[in-house]
């Protein structure tokens, strides 16, 4: 079984609040990270796809076909965004660290056929990194 | 299935020896590690959990609950001491990375219900790590 | 001479671009990072103070001291905020990397007598670093 | 389940190209990888066994044992080397990360018993790794 | 006084050796990089320009000229190359670290006007580099 | 003028205390650094040299020579060490990263004429690092 991991990163702001809670709730629930002004991160995104080599070529995938497509479907979307309020997918769930996880992996999933996707890592600092994955 | 992994450091010293082995012995077994006088590490641990999300927070565990446990259960209790001397757990057990690991992971594993302790990652160089499930 | 250099960490969004200046000429200057959302970074600064080591305690500074310091005057008023909003530094004077460092030296400079400001070191991402000194 | 993973480093040149296709089917598989006269790169494998704790030393496996087979086995025969041309293995298989990482598993897969090889991850750029193994 | 400093990469292979030496003495010099059939590196370039910042724009360049200078001048020309054979100025030098970032200083010495090119460091591998500077 | 940096690494401990102050006047000044049995780190030092590069080689001193040299006199005689306690020059001398630093630069200062040891620069922890100069 191979694996091949490729690092994508953007940068972008962020709140951690929900508009239903007051800001009390909010900062007891996110601390700082409630600021309502916002903070920002830069973010790393492993994609890890697996699979069976291609023979001939050696590869499990082309890595122009891949950077094509997180590069349209992630990196664009999200870098040099104020993510609440910039991308639809937020507006209505918290883009914490394991959100943002779960949206890039359900926006690649059925991308790499018949390549599987195996997780997205994203590392949202040095200390603080989240893993998404089927298994 | 979401992962979350949260690193904490601690520096501290060690021996690699065995008191019912002689020097000799232990010179052929752990090389320089077993300089009696001890030497030491900068050490970055690993914590990562999983399981669900909690759909309201879209986070997996609360990070102020998750560090004061560390703090207290891990780092206060090895940073800048002398494993061998100073921890109790360390008094008959050689403090390898391997036995490292195996002590955060003893001392962590039921902390966080229902959230699973998923794998405790110790990184003793910039060489060399050790990873601790019970996969 | 010694040199003693530190690194504290921040996470902080911000928007490039002048208010006296048309959206058009913010994004001619500073391209994506002009969106008006905001976007955000993982801040790296390293404090790096020169002078004589005290020759009784082989320091240059006693370290508390010097996080305490850049801890209440950097660290405390940049983290988790939107620079362009949260911080009056920032009101008037875009918060380029460039004008960061230099915000942060002015803060620091006078604070360490006699020892000496060397340089102030910003990181905004993992391409991309500042320097600011008096030589 | 303890698992232990150590780095290596080697440096290399190759070029991504199969000698029964032309140069354009080459540049359109592999881009500029294909160039003939080659190019290279850091690599850093590393090496991750898997298995049961030693009770008396509290080791997985002799590291010196490891570095060793290792060092004999891999470093030797890739290091300063053009991987086309100076190693027999990539004769007729294109060094792709891929295969790359599949023959270092091949070549050290038995030789660790009782422990088992778990996984090779081959890191070949800062944004770019794979990871070979049975599972 | 600012510096801005930002970092580029190129994948490169490279022979050590002189042609009108013989094999022995360029071994004697050189080691295993003079293997005739040459090795590679991840080089990493960090290019470090000094000055006055902008007071409008708080920016000490456009990085949007640097990249560009920098890409056409540097990066198109050495990645993914083999220095000896498909570079000219490497065919009568000898492409050491050393001799690689006084190459780069050369082709971008002249090209910041007012903005002075401060220094050129070369890291060639994660334990060596170079540093090419006019004092 | 050109300069060349190699890293090297060492694991040690040390106590920072003197042993003419009591324990409550040393956790004053060290804070938990005191502690009298010892913690450790994985130390790293970057050798800097500089001069004139040799236009046959292309080189500033022969990589092997420098290695020998740093091997024998630095790193074989502070790796797996207790600084205190098995290093002569720290047995008056509390071994902090500036004392460390200094005693690396007086050890190799005159050892590489006609090439200029340029600095020492000694990194503790990933937070903290010391450089030692003339200027």
């Amino acid at each position: 079984m191979i694996r091949v991991s490729r690092r994508y990163t953007f940068s972008a702001a962020h709140v951690l609040a929900r508009e239903d809670w007051d800001q009390a709730r909010n900062v007891e629930i996110y601390g700082k990270c409630a600021n309502p002004s916002g903070h920002g991160h830069n973010y790393e995104v492993w994609v890890t796809l697996r699979g069976e080599l291609d023979p001939k070529t050696g590869r499990l995938v082309p890595l122009d076909v891949l950077d094509a497509i997180v590069q349209e479907r992630v990196v664009a979307r999200l870098d040099h965004c104020f993510l609440n309020r910039d991308v639809d997918a937020f507006k209505d769930i918290v883009p914490t660290a394991e959100n943002i996880a779960r949206h890039i992996w359900d926006v690649l999933k059925g991308e790499f056929a018949p390549v599987t996707l195996d997780r997205i890592r994203l590392v949202e600092t040095r200390n603080n990194s989240v893993e998404y994955s089927e298994e």
